[in-house]
């Protein structure tokens, strides 16, 4: 007996429609298939190919059915195999076969591109506002805290004493580069496919260029058969959105490190921690947790699609039906990522007492070696100096400041009385004024740019 | 004035809530939850910890619990945050105060833990179940066709005449590779978490062999701090997951290749093809496409939760929490391009006259230089003789049979008259006799191994 | 007896040095190494903290130690574990204990993340060159063939006639985004860290701004935490070269699917296939199997530094040491790529005989639809009577345009005598004259533009 | 004026010659190709293709290639494409031409196919015992210490006390798991293509289960085109590997943070830590940052060789050459990792003092809970109790064992004066002895299980 009879085959179709089916997520992309066939009806009239009563009864009708998702009461059917047939289904079911019309020279290939360019260009104008609201409260908890003072470390390792602000601006700059980046998305996402028909263009006399101005992009796609494949903005899109998450989850790591019992130099607000009815002092800090975890999901989204597209024949094969769920799941995960990240920081508690006590003596060593290559000893000896000067200390179990000056002497000639003004935590913080370095100073400036940044005019017309 | 506000704050722990909320897709993990619970109510009773009439109590919940989800009635609250505390919440408002002992001595991370993996023994064998049936579409084909010849590619280039049946079992032993590897993924799976506490273990006697007993587990894990974090199992199944896929969609490229105009050896059944009203002699292999493009999502899968283990401190972090969404998601996609496979496999029409069309004599230049090497003409100079002959034949646009002797003779003297025997496709196919050769006697040895395999007892006691 | 014993020890020792050790791959830095370091011995002087006399032994050395590179003189030695480390011992064993004043402020964190910065903005000029090549070579092939219409495929399915010319240009214009975002990734990598120090930035009144003016870099890092440790500008690099990669193999999997013996649209020059000697008409594809191939490489790179800089803390952790060689062997493998695939295209042997044989009446079913259309029939329906001529067509087993008149009169009265018209597939081409559509006129300004694109001024100076 | 002219075209052959030769990096293959040829020898001489004299040269010959290379006299020709061709090139040369018999029925795809796999063979039996000399460290570790208490963390929050050995062991225990997969991917591997031809089989009689045997693998691929293209077994060995780097890094980043100078629980041994001259106090844990940023490598080389076989079509494709240098870094990777993570092991500083200060009364919220469920509180309600009974003591500032009784029985009657028993941590530890608790007893049996591991017969006949 054979295995696939007629019963099997009935409900091995349904896997089928199920397994092909998009309506499951790309419903979200309700609106801007609406707004697409609003500006392709007006394009239609505007070619002769319908009147100008037609395209107003097209106009009237997509207005409905924009109504009815807006307001919760469009109902899916079952054929309704992805969101651009059940649009067009329901609107020939307000408008009668006029609705038939809207179609016209439009493939779904081209149509879907392009609804996707919308969706995108809506969410990367609202996620550009988390970031930027992010970058805001991280330059004013950096303001509020100026002059606390924090181990720097390399390697985990204390190394010199930098300005906390300092170490939460450097957060700044790497949210500010994912700025800029999101920007060239942006500029990209903005390429109009519409009017490519499947893959050849279309013979209809629609003018591209007036259904860019309608919906709002920049460029017009120069080439259809590359129209109706082109998924490089999803790709970039992924690839910022995994990078901007490796940003959150080296920070998460770090406040994780730091809300230990051990280091206690920071502390989480309760909106942000979990605890336990048992243990109510331990504070779990999972928004962090997760802000690092999900850095996992949003790379693997950037593979999935550089993998769906590796090798894959030109223009469009049901493969990139793949594109959607990695985009949406991207977008989800950082309108909620970014505002936690912002609510973590602006509600973070500092303990500048804890992060004082964990400087120690030998964080001032390059401070020493500076002193001497002052006096002219050359880097490479002044390096190996006071690696022996440490070791004295070391050895006879005091802080370098209380290491006596016959001591220091002993090692180079070089080393005056004045040598204990150097074990000063401030002062070692403050010398370092360079452009970009930790002094108080170069912070402010640090700060002054980065308000600028923030109020200043962006590209693109924000 | 300050961005974050009182008002602020209360939407940001709205979105925190969001963001550390697992409920949304681990409720598909109340079936295991309620079962976990039961035996865990039966261990303890048997520790002394709660006594027979309670755990009877606590039973009776749990089963009217299972009966609410089992029924659709079951009411996720918002303060549900994940499918552990929707069960204890339900269970203590049916049974009451009781319902407060079940979770004595054990930590949400034991439990979850568990959850997982009683979920995941159920999918694999539901798995391994679509696999073989997938097998056994396969090996009906190849029984049906098996007279079929067709070429046979390197490098999409032809090469050598095969049997269509023998390219069909290639794909039989792939997935039974995947097979072999998705028991000993099921082994690892196998394993008891339960009993591990938070961390350390516990401390009140539950008997943890009981616990497997009860829940059908092989092993108990041999370290609670390992146990509580131990992911091992999903990663390895998502790399089963992804390297089967990968599976299938060579066996998609190939079928997709060979369904177009240009080869027609193959033709996809209405159901498993997609077309349009305007163009309906076209048919888009839009299964094959999903197959080959799901890949993509499969790999993404397994570089997230590789990604998310990379570096994560001991025991228990809510990045784990990340682990449920690809495994789900990995499931799903699988419970449907198994069958879909199978269905298109099963449903698929074979055009052995367009495979008999794109054969040539070229292809049998390897016979013809095993010719020369059975008259003692060392490979490498055979070798070389017959690219002689094919160039001749090619430049006289004559195919290979058409050559005269002469011309044979003048390229080497081994060739006799006999040669002409070698240009027939069937004879060259039936040569290739060899142990796993595509010959029809080496093709129905794998045909009884592969049905062997199919009727044989399995690993693990199926 | 203990397992690790004084012996093993030292094995191990000689094993953690190898683990360690970067000087196997970070040597091909020796240039930007020394270009770094004289910059640096300038800045050293304009700060007072050499004499010019010193500044110029450094000088003078650094010359010396770069000939030695240039001419393939220089001896790495067993002690060397990096460049830097060999570059230093080198210009002190030339120049005397003046040579360890050169270190003076700097350390190995901002020395090492310049050196690569300089790296790359080197070769991403050179692999902007090569992919302008690759641009060039498509223009022209695209130029030369511009009468050739072939079928054009969605799904692999032929779906409308297109010019071929129009489908290589597809290329063009997902490599002219390649280009533009290789603009981007530069700009940002133009941003200079040397002067950061360790982490803290220095305090010696080195002039990061002469620095960067002398290296030639756009920006100054603006905080030393961030600069030490920042590798976005690698994950960039490497994101567009994975990207960049996937356009290559989509070209490629096309290009091998036409080269099969049964589209033989295209023959690859012969050197860019390999043959046997046994079988001298078959031609493997192997360079566009390697360009298909080659994307996984790139796709695992991006992979491997996103996963590296995850989660991990602040500034300079060791694992950043990982960053080199994953960017290093991108740059090698589109080093070879790049002007592979030009030379591909430059070469290809077009065969447009076969590509006429292949267009079908069927593909004309949107022309015929859009004709109908013309004489006012609503898309929808249009569309629907289309399929119903096609499968009339079909069924007595003639082209469409070989179906008598009152045929299509049955199926829709608004068809005339002028549909046989329709039945023309330079007419369909040259239909689709929309901007960006196949039409010759259309494809001519896609031409010009890209024409005026390689020919015109660049960015960032070029 | 053309680009592609004459010189452009022989330069651009000498880069497509570098883009396809493999020499570079499947030379380290000789030792398996001079092996897997001696093999292929004594077939060709049992199925009578050449003589018993002809098969003694072929032996000799080989023997002498052997020497060559292991002497490292072999030199490599410019013309030698790949390792094969490179030996049968110097056998020829060696012996004449009677070298050319030795591909007689062998083609280059089962060749190489069998090449890896010995190869592989011989790596996963040097990576098993380097596998079980880091379990064995870890055991002689464990043993050593077993006295030690140390607070057990989840969320890098502390939790409850736990043995440094429990901690230790349970990378035992992961690491164990790696072992039993790797007997399966070596099982695997154990699978012999060579007989296969290019991909039909072949027609010459010889004998694969003879060939089999005497290169030692356990299986015979069972279909030839399978055969030539399977590379399942090498994504299952770079999967492993990415899963143990994977732990490695999890090792690794627990000891990173507690060699933190705020933890203090551990230093690593010089041998495994780096310093400068400048600052002899700092012990960067270079080895164990090292162990965490190779995670990415691996995973990268993973993802890289399932994106080069997803969607390949059937057999040997060009594509599959991509498959070496993965492999080959993976094991040079682990080769160096596995070791090393021993030596840090073995040679680790235990610092039992800081690690006992870092425990805190609060620790043991979950005995105080227990104990009250020993008195017949129902858990939830004992968990709500304790936590009110830690809140006060924190609001008192005092630690849980220094609160006064009444406190105590303030917030719950059960309590008597026995409660203070519970504020040992001792004790705490010792009460946690069920199966893979942390309990002495339980650890003990933990050592003895993993012991016997180690002693016992491995499975293969290891």
């Amino acid at each position: 007996m054979k295995l696939w009879g007629s019963r099997l085959q009935k409900s091995t179709n349904g896997l089928m429609e199920r397994f092909n089916a998009s309506i499951g997520f790309d419903r979200r992309l309700w609106a801007a298939d609406v707004q697409g066939s609003m500006a392709y009806a007006r394009a239609l009239e505007r070619a002769g190919l319908i009147t100008a009563e037609e395209r107003d009864v097209l106009l009237r009708g997509l207005e409905m059915v924009r109504a009815e998702f807006a307001e919760g009461r469009f109902q899916i059917q079952p054929t309704d195999e992805d969101i651009h047939t059940a649009v067009e289904r329901r609107l020939v079911e307000l408008v009668g076969q006029v609705g038939g019309k809207l179609h016209t020279g439009r493939s779904r290939n081209d149509q879907a591109a392009t609804d996707v360019r919308l969706y995108m260009l809506d969410k990367i104008a609202s996620l550009r506002e988390a970031l930027i609201n992010l970058q805001r409260a991280i330059v004013e908890k950096a303001e509020a805290h100026l002059g606390v003072i924090m181990p720097g470390y390399t390697h985990l390792q204390p190394a010199q004493p930098v300005l906390f602000s300092h170490w939460l601006l450097s957060y700044f700059w790497m949210l500010e580069r994912d700025r800029e980046r999101l920007d060239e998305v942006e500029k990209r996402t903005s390429t109009l496919p519409l009017g490519s028909g499947a893959l050849a263009g279309h013979a209809l006399g629609i003018d591209r260029q007036f259904l860019a101005q309608q919906l709002g992009f920049a460029r017009l796609a120069e080439n259809s058969m590359d129209a109706v494949s082109d998924r490089d903005h999803i790709i970039e899109f992924l690839a910022w959105a995994a990078l901007l998450q490796v940003h959150l989850s080296r920070l998460a790591e770090d406040l994780i490190t730091w809300s230990s019992a051990e280091f206690g130099f920071v502390e989480l607000d309760d909106a942000y921690a979990t605890g336990s009815s048992l243990m109510p002092q331990k504070k779990n800090p999972d928004s962090l947790e997760l802000l690092r975890g999900k850095t996992g999901r949003l790379i693997g989204h950037l593979v999935t699609l550089l993998t769906v597209t590796k090798g894959l024949p030109s223009t469009y094969n049901k493969d990139l039906q793949e594109d959607k769920e990695p985009l949406f799941d991207a977008v989800d995960t950082l309108e909620l990522a970014l505002p936690v990240a912002a609510g973590v920081i602006a509600t973070l508690k500092v303990h500048p007492r804890r992060m004082a006590e964990a400087l120690s003596d030998e964080m001032l060593a390059t401070d020493l070696a500076d002193y001497l290559v002052r006096r002219g000893v050359p880097f490479r000896r002044s390096h190996h100096l006071v690696g022996q000067v440490v070791r004295r200390a070391s050895e006879q179990g005091v802080p370098l400041r209380e290491l006596p000056l016959d001591e220091f002497k002993e090692v180079a000639e070089e080393f005056g009385e004045d040598v204990y003004q150097v074990f000063d935590f401030r002062r070692s913080v403050e010398a370092r004024d360079s452009y970009g370095g930790t002094a108080t100073q170069a912070v402010r400036r640090q700060l002054a740019k980065a308000r600028e940044i923030l109020n200043g005019p962006t590209p693109l017309g924000r």
